[in-house]
């Protein structure tokens, strides 16, 4: 290939995006199969209890109504709804049946109902008779943990626990000048993507299962309906459309099974839409929980001993929360150097809903308590923020201490000078901060990984499949939940292979079809997903430069490609189109399909860095907080498309980002396990007047081991807002807020405190 | 691979017939898309006219229509319906619009409608106001070829001659003892498949059109709708859902360019199910017409000169005719030995219907004439129809004359010893033919190719792609017109990977995903397809191997697999699941997909070869003819599933064998040009009190170039059922029929005239 690059690099807006944003795009929700049915769900009124007695005779007997399903008539198979591939049922805990005897939270599924319209089968399930027995209910995980506490499930409410430790912590502690010990609480966010859970299921003439459906993991769809319906696993096929959003949510399987176990009943189609209220009950939620900080610290500002206990809420079911944890602990680990590291997470059950896989994936908790407590740290020790982290910050060639990996790349110290010079650091911490309303500055780092490795089996895989006339379909088994996957790894190809991106089409994600893929999730469709591309471009190369060399009569090392043509590097007068050299294969003396496939592992897991710094106002007298600015330096390695790459930061920045730092909150009622804030007016996300000026910085590391040199992008920059809006407040006000959101409320209860 | 066959030459049951015949598979027509529109097409009245004036003013107000095409405004580019790829305008003349100022036979189309249901676009088209010019018309052939005859396009009504000729002509009737010379009549037959030419147009956000249709070449749908629509050519994805009957007739383009026209216009989804009728007047149709026949021969019955000349109405536009010629052309040259052939073959213009693609493409119509004559001769020379064949017939080794190819397996001869056997041919000609219901016994014999090499490029693509469970994806470009192409060439993979066909899905053809491939026709699929399965998988067991022989640790060369179980041969109780294996390669240190990708040129044309036997008794007084008993030995290769082959071969020979030669014509108003049988009461298809009693008899000669012996199935027993039929009339009643279908009319006059 050429080293100039012609489409890496490049600000090239997504194809997709007119049409998303005109309203043309098709979703799930647009498939409609003749004689499809709508199913609804009935859910659980109370947060803990056994159902004595239930009867469907009425519902059932409703026009329209074709069939209804409770717990005693479905498979009776346990299993997680973020099982992964191979099952790993100690971290992906078995806890679940479809519909079960017993309901754990408000919200709960009780039964399913199949119906001609939607209206019918809403109003089925009015006609659901109900009887429960009420069980004791527990809601905060501290609670939880004690022995006299409610039982959610019979084996106990600690889900599971992670004691990670590197270093003797003990001896750390000793050699510490001073020791810093606090306290951090963490909010239920919900990620409410614009589209809801949606799933379309029908089977087709030989038994075989057919689901659309707004999933971020097809493959693990198809592996559990397999397994919970008893299909044999190549007769069921999972077709995505467009998704209109996810951030985490659709990693679980959440309406998926509802549908195929309803159209398998009926024998008809069946489609599920999730109205938005049950969207807070029924998807999955970042988790709640605390953060318990130990440090110890040198006079100079150098860690000695870093500890950590992070109690994560995981709700009725354990989801992937043990997973959560992991990484939550490899943000620990890994943010700051320290010799001597010690961690205990716990996973609790509770009666509250589930939390899963949220954009961040249990790092935004404890950066949230990691970078406030060192911003407390700098304070005492009369250090600026900046100064103490750059003491402690991982530099290239460092070694990962929880992965024991040599980090490869690692821009981090750049991110902190460069956000620190573009907000004007030194001159807006020295400001006097007098006055009704104060300005100040924050800011915190954060790293994350790109993709599962080592936690989990990591590889990708991609086909790069030739056209006749020389253009190109590619097939890869990564969801595009609309943040522009498809149009990353298509300009990965299109470099490799010389062409306008333009020359290439994705595949609609389909599992008959595309090679085996994880899904899209822990920011790993760039690194691992796009080395697979670009290997699989490059065989597909390899065989049309083969063509071209034969056509030309030159030897395929004197050849290249750029626009379309394949030239003599030396007489680029001598060339042939790709077109034609396609043609000359397919239809030539020795017909050959120009295919390339490749499956990779990723050499390892190469982490993201970055740094994000705000600047704030606060009212002294009402409490209220304006985000001013946000500046944004991100090491992704190289950028594939510095649009897209803003469009991920920019999400996670405002919508993510700041939504968990100041608004966002799902409340519930502990004495009767209610939500009290189950819409838009009640749940506040970020909206247009909360979006302070952003500036997003890219700080290119280049990771020798990523496609054109890049990493993971999509989850990292959200995960430090919690903190630099924290540390930034702290820097207008002296008020050190150590619970999320910080909202107007806390804001005044702590200026009343003093 | 073992030796022992498992799966192929097992008689496994079609997996889909079960749904096919309940109704429960999916087709075209059961695409349903969100704000779809439906199609209808204005059709002319009159044989030959220009339209002087056409307003659609009135249509267009009705409410519910959303627009009308004239070829006012639609693109003005000339194509063929049929045409190839790469594209070869020689052969498949570029003489037809999309829409014309002219009209060129009764039901040409006018204008397109697109509304919001039938019923309006129905009452649109009466609202549309044209104003015609009648033109002269011409509807035979022969009277088309004289210059005076009226133009149907202005470049005169031949569309195309081919001249062929091996040896000397003149020398070969030289040393002939006789001469015999004929004339042969063919009528227009109808495929009319159970399912209609349907299709359902959509853009998609991107501009991508989405069309599914019932068509046997998706990736020249591809093509032809690229260029039409002037969209790039991967911007163009083609699925096809199950397929009703096709028969050849959905080869051509001839509902596509409607609806992906009418979706371009109107922005919605489009879809155009034609009816019954215009079944009649829009589809391709057998080529009437009529072969010339001259033959020389030795006392002994040695063939020293054979001449034809075939003319063949190709209607009003020229479709395939060309590419059909050469096929009858081969029929011709290559059933019998003989050193001095001569050819012309015509394809003619005229004001009708257009013939195009039809099982048996060109041959059933010589093959007629030839195989009625071979049995004048022999009765002229007193000599046993069988002996005279056994004389002349090619045999394994022999070389086909007009592709100058050794033939590498031929169970000819053997064919027509079985089914002189079978049917009691001495005993039964020996009959005194006496009293008013005459019995007689007849037979003739064919010869089809497998795929369109040397006349067209011939290759074929597949790919089989393991499931993480060891079950498999099928992968490739082949419609399955309902006859089980998808399962014959499943098992091809079932029998290379050791797995029961039960574990292979064929994907649903989509030219996204699936390898070019040039669609199914020319009795391909088995033999070119087949060899692409059977590498690709063969490609995929290798990698499979690889990663047994390392979880195993042994040579892979030591490996065998049977019963999903990979084996050591010298030791089967070492062994691993294909399951596990492929867990292993998936999931374990060195992650694969385990994918095998092949493209598959043949190495010649494997003819198949077979003979028609015929039992009929005939009624003097009303001559009415019933047809006892047929017997069919084939030899079609190693028989891949006996059930299917079967399946094939009853429907060659009972609905389009037996329809042909007996009941159906479409019959056309010469003065008007008017079709004057338009439904199936008065164009009379087999029924069931026509259906004799069949043996079908498998001769397997085991080509050594097919995929375990395998040829091509589904065209030729059909072939020579003209002759067949003709010639046991003539066994029984002493009577010549030399114009199809042999009628109860036809044979009556015969008898009138002695």
């Amino acid at each position: 290939m050429s080293s100039e690059l012609t489409t890496i690099g490049k600000k090239l807006p997504w194809p997709y995006s007119p049409a998303i944003v005109t309203g043309k795009a098709i979703y799930t929700a647009d498939i409609y199969l003749p004689g499809m049915l709508y199913a609804k769900v009935l859910r659980s009124p109370h947060p803990h209890a056994r159902i004595v007695k239930i009867d469907a005779t009425e519902a059932e007997k409703l026009e329209g109504v074709e069939t209804v399903l409770t717990w005693k008539n479905v498979p009776r198979i346990k299993y997680n709804t973020a099982e992964k591939n191979p099952p790993n049922p100690q971290t992906f805990v078995y806890d679940q049946y479809i519909l079960d005897e017993y309901v754990r939270f408000v919200g709960d599924q009780v039964a399913f109902v199949a119906a001609e319209s939607e209206e019918i089968a809403e109003k089925a399930l009015n006609l659901i008779e109900v009887e429960y027995e009420l069980l004791p209910a527990v809601f905060d995980p501290e609670q939880a943990m004690k022995p006299e506490a409610p039982k959610v499930h019979e084996s106990g409410n600690i889900t599971g626990e992670i004691p990670l430790s590197v270093g003797d912590i003990a001896k750390g502690f000793k050699e510490a000048d001073f020791v810093f010990e606090d306290k951090y609480k963490l909010p239920i966010q919900h990620s409410l993507p614009l589209e809801p859970h949606v799933s379309v299921a029908g089977f087709d003439e030989v038994g075989n299962l057919t689901i659309w459906t707004s999933t971020q993991t097809p493959f693990l769809v198809r592996t559990k309906l397999s397994k919970l319906l008893d299909i044999q696993l190549n007769k069921v096929r999972v077709i995505v459309p467009n998704i209109g959003g996810s951030f985490g949510s659709k990693q679980d399987m959440v309406s998926e099974q509802i549908v195929a176990l309803l159209a398998l009943r009926t024998g008809k189609p069946v489609k599920i839409i999730f109205h938005c209220e049950e969207m807070f009950y029924a998807s999955r939620t970042r988790h709640s929980g605390m953060v318990y900080l130990k440090t110890g610290v040198k006079k100079d500002g150098t860690f000695t001993a870093r500890q950590c206990r992070m109690i994560y809420n995981t709700g009725a079911y354990a989801s992937c929360g043990l997973a959560v944890l992991d990484y939550g602990a490899w943000e620990f680990f890994s943010l700051y150097k320290c010799p001597n590291l010690d961690l205990k997470g716990y996973c609790i059950y509770t009666n509250i809903p589930v939390a899963g896989a949220f954009r961040g994936y249990g790092t935004p908790q404890v950066n949230f308590a990691v970078e406030s407590q060192v911003d407390m740290i700098a304070k005492e020790l009369s250090m600026d923020p900046i100064e103490i982290r750059l003491k402690n910050i991982p530099h290239q060639g460092d070694t990962d201490p929880l992965i024991d990996e040599v980090i490869r790349s690692c821009g981090l110290q750049e991110c902190i000078e460069k956000g620190a010079e573009a907000i004007g650091w030194l001159n807006k911490r020295k400001n006097g901060k007098q006055g009704v309303k104060r300005r100040g500055v924050g800011m915190a780092i954060f790293t994350l990984c790109s993709g599962t490795k080592p936690a989990l089996p990591e590889f990708a895989s991609a086909i790069v499949k030739f056209n006749e006339n020389g253009t190109v379909n590619l097939l890869h088994g990564i969801s595009d939940m609309g943040m522009g996957a498809r149009t990353t790894l298509a300009m990965i190809a299109a470099e490799v292979l010389g062409m306008p991106l333009d020359d290439i089409v994705t595949c609609t994600l389909d599992t008959s079809s595309a090679p085996y893929d994880k899904g899209t999730h822990a920011s790993r469709v760039t690194y691992v997903g796009g080395n697979a591309v670009k290997l699989a471009a490059l065989r597909a190369r390899e065989r049309l430069l083969n063509c071209a060399s034969e056509k030309l009569r030159v030897s395929k090392e004197d050849l290249d490609i750029k626009d379309r043509t394949i030239f003599v590097k030396s007489n680029p007068s001598i060339n042939v189109s790709i077109t034609n050299a396609v043609n000359f294969a397919t239809f030539g003396k020795e017909p050959e399909a120009i295919i390339g496939e490749a499956t990779v592992e990723p050499v390892y897991n190469a982490p993201s860095f970055g740094a994000n710094f705000a600047e704030v106002e606060v009212d002294m007298n009402t409490g209220e907080l304006k985000v001013l600015r946000l500046v944004s330096p991100n090491d992704l390695g190289k950028v594939i498309n510095p649009f897209g790459a803003r469009g991920q930061i920019e999400g996670g920045l405002i919508g993510q980002g700041l939504g968990y730092a100041i608004t966002e909150e799902q409340i519930i009622d502990h004495s009767t396990g209610k939500l009290l804030n189950t819409d838009l007016k009640g749940y506040k996300m970020t909206s247009p007047v909360d979006i302070p000026d952003v500036d997003v910085i890219y700080v290119e590391s280049m990771e020798p081991t990523g496609p054109f040199g890049a990493k993971g992008c999509s989850e990292n920059c959200m995960v430090s807002i919690g903190a630099t809006i924290a540390n930034a407040v702290y820097n207008a006000t002296g008020l050190r807020i150590k619970e999320l959101p910080i909202t107007k409320n806390k804001i005044l209860k702590a200026i009343k405190i003093g």
